[in-house]
């Protein structure tokens, strides 16, 4: 299945950027960033436990705010992309 | 229906930033803004394309990157918040 993550930190600080850059590393593991705050990771239920886990680890939750969007298996007829960086299918194909 | 719209613009810009205000300005006549560049738009058909219309005037194809992600009616099973910053419920139950 496929879960977006977004990712809304104040990433003024350097400690906001190197979480940034936590979840972004963490998150291309099980997909990949097709904006600066959005992941597309498709995972099965039980990395889906394994993310959303190391997710709350690296975070703070005072400051930094996540949310996930369960777009299912049938995910590609879910989104559309419009101008410029184009997302990248995790699965293989293009997807502009 | 429930819509996402995620934006990616270099706000470094004047230009950048102004394209941000009017996306969010509009997007919140549709429903909320629940991160800093990611929209909650709650349409019907009809509003959707004159969204769609109206934000592909505002971006800048060549710079900008706009998803969107169509989660339909069942939205709020799709929908999980950790952390700061609880996203409101366009339809006026607060989701945390």
């Amino acid at each position: 299945m496929m879960v977006l993550v977004t990712y809304d930190v104040e990433t003024k600080s350097a400690d906001g950027q190197k979480r940034l850059r936590h979840v972004a590393k963490l998150c291309e593991n099980y997909g990949q960033r097709v904006q600066n705050s959005v992941f597309e990771c498709l995972v099965d239920p039980s990395q889906w436990t394994d993310l959303r886990y190391k997710l709350l680890k690296i975070i703070d939750e005072e400051k930094d705010s996540l949310r996930f969007y369960f777009l299912g298996a049938n995910w590609k007829r879910r989104v559309e992309h419009v101008g410029a960086k184009p997302g990248y299918d995790p699965e293989g194909t293009l997807i502009i």
